[in-house]
Parts: C-alpha cells; structure tokens; sequence
C-alpha cells in the first residue's frame, strides 16, 4: 500500500541548506509512474543548490525536492501506461523533453528547447517516492549490480561524451576526475581508447583514475603536462579531449594538447566566461568541439546498460554511502575532495 | 622560351612594405612544376604582410615572394611530372603538407603539423612565375569561367566551411561578408541552404551578400539583429553559423543565435584570445563547433570545381583589377572597405 | 459542422477495384486531429492495392480506406491536442510509429519494427475526412503552394534518399524517373549536386527529367549508358547512385555505374529477390548502400518543408488531376506510363 | 651484406601449384625499401593462386612471387627514404595505390582505381627479399608482439570491417570465423560490442570464436540460429552484422537476423552473384551496408596498432608455423578446415 505522506529532503527556502520534511506522496497522472525509491546519489548540482549559489538563486524555485540520480521499484502507473509494470527495478532520464520543438522532433531531444529537469525544475527524487513519466523510465535487468542504479544519470554523462566522435585506437586526454570524468576514462577504455591521460590536481581522484583504466596520471601543477603528452604521443598530442573539469586553466591546458584535426567533447560546466585562444586551439588546428549536454534519448541508454552489461565496474568511484537523512554530512564530504560519488540510501527494498 | 629572370612583388625586410624587383625565374624539381602566373588574387594575409604587423613578424622570413591566389599557364615540368603538362590552365593548394605526420597518413592533410605554406612560408605567386609541386596543381577545366580561376583558394575555404556539416534544408547566420563570407553565402545557397541570414556592419558588403542570395542583411550596430533572427526562425535559431569576421562581438552573437544541437564552424580567426560563453553557447547548447583551415585536399577542390561548373557566379565579389606592380593601390582599396576582391593581372595569356 | 456519414473510396473486399461508398466520419481520440481532405494523390501502393496483387493480398486487410498521400485543412481536434488547431492547412506522416521499440527509441522511428500505415494498415486519406494522430500532423505554411501540400509523402521520400549522404558537388546517377525519381533529380540539383544523369526507358518521363534539372537524359535500352557515363566522369563513375526503380536490370546497372568508393541510395522496391554481383559492385568497391524507408521523422519533412519555401517547383510532376470518384481512370492513366503524378480532389476549400 | 639472389616460392607457370626457386634479390628505386622477409602468413588468396581457380586465371600474370603478408627487417632503403633506415622492423601496407585517381585524392585510397597489390598483381613477400614502396611501409614498436607482425593485412582487414561504423554498445552477429572473423571478434570485443554472435559452421572455429571474446557460438546446420538471435536481443535482431563468409545463405541469414536500421559490413567475397532480398533485406529496414576492401591508409594501421599496443592478442588464430619450403603442407592445412593462420618462418631475424 502506498502511504499518504513520505519523507524527503526539500529545498524549503531561497538560502542555504536542505531539510527532511514530511511530505504529500505525489499523485500520477495517466502517463505516469510513481517509483518507490532506493538510492539515490549525489550530484555537484545538488552541491550548487545546498549552498544556495549564483547559478542556484537563478534557477530554482524553492519549496521543491531535488535529487535527479536515483533507482527505485515502481510502486504505481497510470492508466495509459503499458511499457512498466508494478515491481519493475527502474531508473530514470529526469530531463523532460517538450517533445515539440524541433531538436525533439529530429533526435536531438537531449538538447530540448523547454526541457523540464526532474529534481532541478521539478520535484526530484530525494524522497520516498517519485513521479516520472513513463515515457522516460529505464527498466534496469538482473544484469546489471543493483548498486549501479542510481548512477545511470553521470555514467550516461561520460558515455555521451566519449562516444560524441571516434574512440576506438584514439589517444585521449580527460581533464578533470571527479565522477563524470572517473566513469569516462572506463567507458573510453572499454571502447577500445588507446592511451587514456588522466589530468587531475587531487591525488585521491588520480588514484581513481588508475583504477578506472588510466594509463598516465598526470598532475596539472606538475607543470609538465603537455611536454608529457606529446612526448608520449610521438609530438602529435592526444587524438581525444575530453572536458569534465569546467577550469578555464584545464580547458586551455586541454586545447593545446589536442593534436591538428582532434576532437574536444566539452562537458565540465565553467562558472564564466572563458578566454578561449581560438585561433590556435581550434580554427587552424582544424579541431572538431562537441558541447555535452545530458545524455542522448536513448541512443546513450542503450549504450550504457550494454557497457554495464558487459561487466564494467564502476564501484571504485563509489567512496561514501549514507542514509539520506545524512545529507547535510554527504554535502561535507564532496565538499571536502574526499569523496568522488556518495550514493544515499532511502529505502533497501530487498 | 622561359627567360632567367621576371619580375616579382618581394617583401624585401623586416619592415612594412613591398617592392617590385627583377627576380630569378625558380628552378624546378623533378617532382616540380613552373607556372606562368596570368592572375593572382589578394588575400587579407596579403595586407598582414604588408603592413609587417605582429603576426607577420612571427612567421614571415624576408626576403621572399608573397601571393598564394593564383592562376596561370604551366610553363615547365619535372622530369617525373605525368598528370600536368605544358600548356595546362591551372591553379594550385599553397598548402604543402609533409606527407607523414598522423594527419597526412588520416585523410587530414589540410591540418598537417609540419605544412608550408607558399607565399607565406616561400616563394609565391606575385610574380611572373611561380614554382608548385606537381601534386598541389589543380587543372581547370574550360567549363570554369578563366577569371575565376585565382579565386581557388578562398572560395575553396568557403566551399569547406559550408560544406564541413549539413547544409541542405538549414538556416544559416553569416558573420562577415569579406570575400570568403561572401563565397560561403553562395555556396550555401547552391547546395540547398533554407533562409541566409547575412551580418556585416559594412553596407557595401552587405549588399553584395544581397547579390550572393543572402535572404536577410543584418547590421550588427543596429542593436537588434538577434531579436530579428529568432523571430525569423520561429524562436529557434539558425542550423548553422558560419564564422567569418573572427571579431569577438561577432563570435559571441553568432553562438548566441545557434539553436541547441546547430553546427558552428568558425573560419574568421580572431586576433587575440577571446571570451567565450562556453556554457551556454557550446556546452548546454549541445552545439558542434568545426575549426576551418585551409581546404580539404582534395575533396574540396572537387566540390569547388563541380559548383563552379554547375554555374555560379563569383563576379560580384571581384569589385576591382589591376597590374600587380599597382599593388600599393591595391592595399588601400582593401583597407578603405571599399574593395571586396581585387585580382591583380600579371600577364594575360591569350 | 461536421457530418455523420462522408463519401470515401473503400477498398471493400479482397478482390480487385475500389468504390465510393457512403461511410462514418471517424470519430478521433484525445490525442488524434480530424482532417477535412482537400487533395490526395495517388502512390504506385494503391495501384497494387487496386489490382490486388500478391503484396496486397498479403498485407492488406478489407474493407478499409486507402489513400496515404493527402492535404487538408483541420476539422476537429482531440483535447489533449495543444499544438495543432481548427482551421491549420496540414499534410502528415503517415507511418505511425510505435515510439518503444528500439528504433523508435534512438532516432529511427522511420524503421519503427511495429510500424502501421494509415491507408494501408489502416483507413487512409481517400475520403472526406482522415483521423491522424496529432504528432504526426505537418502544419503548412502559405509559402508553400497549396498544390503541392499532398505531396509532403513521395516528395519526402526523395528527400530522404538524396540526403541520406553527401550531395554538394556530386555527380549522381538516378535509375528510374516516377514521381520520386523525379523529385529526387530537382532536390539533388537544388542540394548542389554536380551532373546529374537520369536513366529511364519512358521518353515522356525522361522528358520531365530535363525538367527537373538532370543534365543528362539516357535510355537504358540505348546499351550505351554506362560508356556515356563513364566518357561524362573522366572514367570514374558517378559518386552517387539513387535507385528509383527497383528493377532487377537498373539495380546492376547503377551499381556497375557507381564509383569505387561511392554512395548507392535504394528506394525502388523489386518484387522479388535480386541477383547481385555483390564482389564487384559493392565489396571491393567499397561502397556504402542505403536502403531507403519512408521519412525520418521529421528531419526529412523539415528538409522538404525548407526546400519548398526557397522555391523548388514540383508543378511538371503532376501531369493530371482528377476528382476523387474518377479514381478508376486514374488508375488507368497510371499503369499506361502516361501520367507522373495524379492529384485527386476531394474538396476544394477555400 | 645483401645477397644476389635469394629462395622465392614462384607461381612459375599458369596451373596449380608454386615452387621455390632461385631468385635475384629485387634492386630498389630511389622511394623504395628492401625488407628481408621474417615471418609471411598465408592468406585464402594465395589458396585460390595455388589452386589456379578461376579467379586467379583471370588475374595473376606468372611467374611470380606471391604473398602479401608478412613482416621483416629493412636491409636497404632508396636515396629520396627519410623515414625509414635500416634496421627497423616492419610490415606493409601492400595495396599500392595510384595517388592520383579521384579516390586517391580524397583520403579513399583503400578502393584507388588502378591499386597495384604486391603480391597479386607484382612481387610480393614469399621469398627472403622484397621490395616495398617507402610509403606503404608501417614501423612495428617493441610493444607490439613480434609474431603479429605479419597478421597487419588480415587484422586490418578485421579492424576495417568492424570500425566502419559504430560498435561500442552493439550487439554483433559475425557470420564466418576464418581468421579475420576471428581477429573482427576480438576487435568488436576490445571496442566495446555488447553480445558477439559468431556464426560458424567448422565446430574448431566456433572454438577458437569463443577464445576470442563471442559470447554465443552457433552452428548454421543447426537451423535455429535465426530464433536463437532474436530471442537473445529481445525480438529485434543484431545492430551490426559483420559478414565474413562470402557465402550466399551466410549472407542471406545475416540480412534476416540484422534489426531494423542496422548496419552490415560486408568482407566475405562470394564466388558468384548472389541472391538478394533486397525489399526485406535492407530497403525496408532501412540498413547502411558498407562494402569493406583493405585497410583505410592509414587510419585502419593507426587503430590497428593502437589496439596491439593495447594487449590485444591474436595467438589463438595462429594454428601452425612451417617453414616457407613446406607451403603444400600449409596449403592442405588450410584446406582441411584444421589450420586458422599459418605462419611461414622465413628467417629469424633475432
């Protein structure tokens, strides 16, 4: 029996901090499905919201429940619906696409014009139960470990990213390990990526990155990086570039490792305006840049849960796990560098 | 009969200025061809070179002979030369790739790392003869209007701008209509291109983009070009920008009118770093950024002669000719704005 | 207001023929629109529909509506229908794609593996009123002439095999010149497709061919063709083949004609399966073969919607026009290779 | 000190059968580079020779020395070599491409019209001695394990097929487990291919499929591939079908079994034309079928190497090693079905 009323974490006013709070169990609509949620992780994005930032104060409506990384068992579906059934173990693409627009209706939706993100413009999941469309719900087979759910969301992320151009034989340079980056450098590895360069100041991370499948580990303040990479790449630079970082001194840094004629998949999100050298980063070199945004409706889906299925393993990037409750200690512990994903746990359901 | 000695345009030194001199005729490889030059065209380079400014300080090594637009009559050949012969109509790729670096070997030998460039890097075309590698020579064709024939090079990097994503059916913004703008708008029309929205502060300019088939001329000082363009799309934006002014305020308002998922490919190269709105106008945006240098050698060569063959019209972008020893008058044609492109005749061939 | 009962062409049993018959207006669904039909034209499908050969026997199911290619203005919408209104002048795709099995779930709904048709899976456009589920209706607007609003299907359809590769600059081979061959020659020209050779035995419809833009008219029992056609490309074939009629003799003949290296584009369907000299004309001429499918959705209908907005005429292709009830004689004039494209009215609206 | 002659195997005269015999040591041109042979494998080409089938009638012009695959040391290079020296370990590319027909000049010189393969069509690789040009010869590091130096042709070959287009996430189905569906397996595996279908009739090579990363192993006789397939990928069928077998039912099978909207690679070479389904096949389903022929120059070498230096083994495909005088043993080897690649030792360098 689904309750009347569930807990969750409610963003309850325009400042800082989050609280648990008692709260409606949302009602579905006909094309809806209702999930019983059973982790969800923690994203940088819910770090901005926490503290209440620029970007934050701009966008988000408070009071609301965010939470946008998250598995679950569907508890309820509407009567339209058919795909999804009651007991499904499920995750779920939170960007709403219009379906109208005309990046919706010539496959580009990831890049909708009135997207509607579930947990930032919306209520999310950080909470007992979640409405989700059924249209954008992903059943999640036996297949794949249970503890990866939740992480469908940033591990789409990077195999958008790495699979935006070629991979296969490629040199690549990722700059910036957090999670994004940690997930990329296994997906490139697995897509048969020659040389992965791991560009990242926090040692932990770096760690990280081997683990993932990095072959050089490199420190930006080291100060030798790009004398580094072309060395190991013959004096051509890396084939490959991939941004999770947003640092304008990383993207530069990035740019002018790229070889003549490389790609540059852009997914870290930069604060402000950056001083790009585009004559030399970009036009005579004849790079290709691919801005990242979400992951690609399904197409990304489909190639994630085939990657997982093969038997990646993305646990070394899981560091923390905590009750949701704990939230404000999880807010902590990203903060602090610590930790890469921290998943929170809200309900085990078997 | 080849005589010893011919007159070409030198850059003698270090310093702003070129002079007419009498020259050697080059001596040619077995691998070489020697051109008769009938028409060389002006590039903007051209004037960078002239007036010695920063850049040209930087690569240009007096004395040498500049011009890398040309057309004329092969006069000579290397002994191992067989596909050109003497008598042929022809113009050349200035752009000598090494042939062995990773992009060479890839199908990207328009973004060889070790390329020269000739009349920047050696020898060119201002002169009565010019010495071209047998490979780099292009054959024209009698179907190709003779005066069109110099014109290779910038329209070819008009022909590989449009022509580096999908063009037919899409809404195209070009910033700048300098010559190669002027080409690119051309160029879009005939290959299926939907409305041309063409932005130029110049009016001269502008109308001439009127002459190319721009649909709608946009002065960038009116203050309300964005405004006009989205409501010319429907709120969208345009497909497709088409970067060729490399000015800051230009870039930055062309990324500002690319719908989500449009294609920029950027060919104008700024003159210093510039500020980027990253987030928003590439990485949110989902947008894919092409760097355009040079030509595709040779499938731009190939596109470039079938359009020129199917018909188009070039003409209205030569707003002027003169005898090549009136090149000081030609440099300030093109830097009143008054000029678009100047063909400067060295000697007529028939 | 709209009436009860409306005539419509029935396909009444499984026999040959059709007859207007009296019948109930639909009624629609909240997400469906009402369409009053103005226009429909005729597709060689309803000629086998009508003649009830093997195809038809198999796949069709009487009584039902045929008609897939129509215009009309809006009647009636559903109440959940937001973006298409009473009165909207609409064309629309008539695949119904399921929108959950893989293809429609990454991009290829024009592939959908659970795909009905309306007027051949179901009751089509040869009536007073059509029911069109609301996303798949094509709002018209008044640049495009009225006249070719029941076009959007066969039109789209040589949309979508000429751009699905590389057009500008192309030489381009189209075997068989009905309707959509004939299109497929005016957007290839209009996409900057170089020669364009158009290869058919019916005098009348190589006539049209010239009309349409192909530069070249050949006739395939002439036993010349592929000489000519090497003779016009230097000896290297054309780069791209677009295959119209899904004749057994036309299908070799255009892969023998196909560069090494190029593109084939097949639409026309054979009737029964096609001896192949798959070593020569495909595997070691390394080409790349697309099979062609109705239209994606909607890239193509963008396309085609951009294309007639900047002008194409498709006037020459439709060689007659009949009403509705003298379909018998539009069938008649099909099948002796005397008309192109028949427009049956249905009613004039405005 | 190089020798005057050397032992060649010799295709002496037009009938079956080759002989080893005395032979000058080629002289080189000023581009060229001798190479003393190491290791030659034996490819199903120099079967055919060996056999004087119908096809080598046609084609090879005895006497001369076949083989194109193989590695060595480079024992002299001409004056114009710079990039290659004496002393470094090789192997080929042995497709000498013409450099000036349209595909040359536009980075397809894997399908040059008037290619020259070594070989094939001039002497090539089974003796102690021959003679490469300086361009068409690939540099082995110490990384890539010195018995693979000669499987650079027929991975290549694998590598090619399974990279002409997308693979990471796929499901495959590969019909033929001769060596380069065995090499197209590990490939598929190391670029991130979801479940590899490998279709083998000869029980050792479904073997030897599964040593090389396919998940499921089927048996054509035993008529429930088909169903096996779809059921595995929940009733669509495969995303890629790479063909390897040149066989029509093989072919025909691999067409039923590919999904809608999937992509077939097509290597195998049948013997004679084929029958096609081509409606159901590939038009309805909207495949992309690309004909694949040698290896990319030199994207395909680049991948190829990035993917051995990556740890890639290929020694399960090496069944046998024989000295090149025992060649009738290695071609009843490969005869019986038993034999996958056999090496021939030439001369142990090291």
């Amino acid at each position: 029996m689904i309750p009347k009323t569930m807990q969750a974490l409610v963003k309850t006013s325009a400042a800082p901090g989050m609280e648990m709070r008692e709260m409606p169990v949302p009602s579905i609509g006909p094309a809806d499905v209702l999930v019983a949620v059973e982790t969800a992780s923690v994203c940088g994005t819910d770090l901005h919201i926490y503290h209440w930032d620029e970007w934050a104060q701009a966008r988000i409506k408070p009071p609301y429940i965010p939470g946008h990384e998250f598995c679950g068992t569907v508890a309820a579906v509407g009567e339209l619906v058919t795909d999804v059934k009651v007991g499904d173990f499920v995750s779920a693409e939170m960007h709403v696409a219009c379906g109208r627009c005309k990046q919706c209706r010539s496959g580009q939706a990831h890049v909708c014009q009135f997207v509607k993100i579930l947990g930032v413009d919306a209520d999310g999941a950080f909470a007992d139960y979640v409405k989700i469309p059924a249209s954008n719900v992903w059943k999640l087979g036996d297949e794949i470990p249970r503890d990866f759910g939740s992480l469908f969301d940033p591990f789409g992320n990077a195999v958008h990213t790495v699979l935006s151009g070629e991979i296969a034989g490629q040199t690549v340079a990722v700059t910036g390990c957090g999670p994004i980056g940690l997930f990329a450098i296994a997906v490139a590895k697995a897509c048969g990526a020659a040389d992965i360069f791991a560009i990242e100041p926090n040692e932990t991370r770096r760690e990280l990155a081997r683990k993932m499948g990095a072959k050089t580990l490199l420190d930006p303040a080291s100060g030798d990086v790009e004398r580094q990479v072309f060395e190991a790449t013959g004096g051509t630079g890396v084939d490959v570039l991939l941004e999770m970082s947003g640092h304008p001194a990383a993207i530069a840094q990035g740019f002018r490792m790229l070889r003549m004629g490389g790609r540059a998949s852009l997914l870290g999100i930069p604060s402000r305006a950056v001083e790009m050298d585009l004559a030399n980063g970009v036009i005579f070199k004849g790079a290709t840049v691919h801005g990242i945004n979400g992951r690609k409706m399904y197409e990304t889906w489909f190639q994630a849960e085939a990657l997982l299925r093969g038997g990646m393993d993305l646990s070394p990037v899981i560091t923390h796990r905590l009750p949701l409750a704990e939230f404000d200690a999880a807010m902590k512990l990203l903060e602090s560098g610590e930790a890469s994903k921290i998943l929170l746990t809200v309900k085990r359901q078997r």
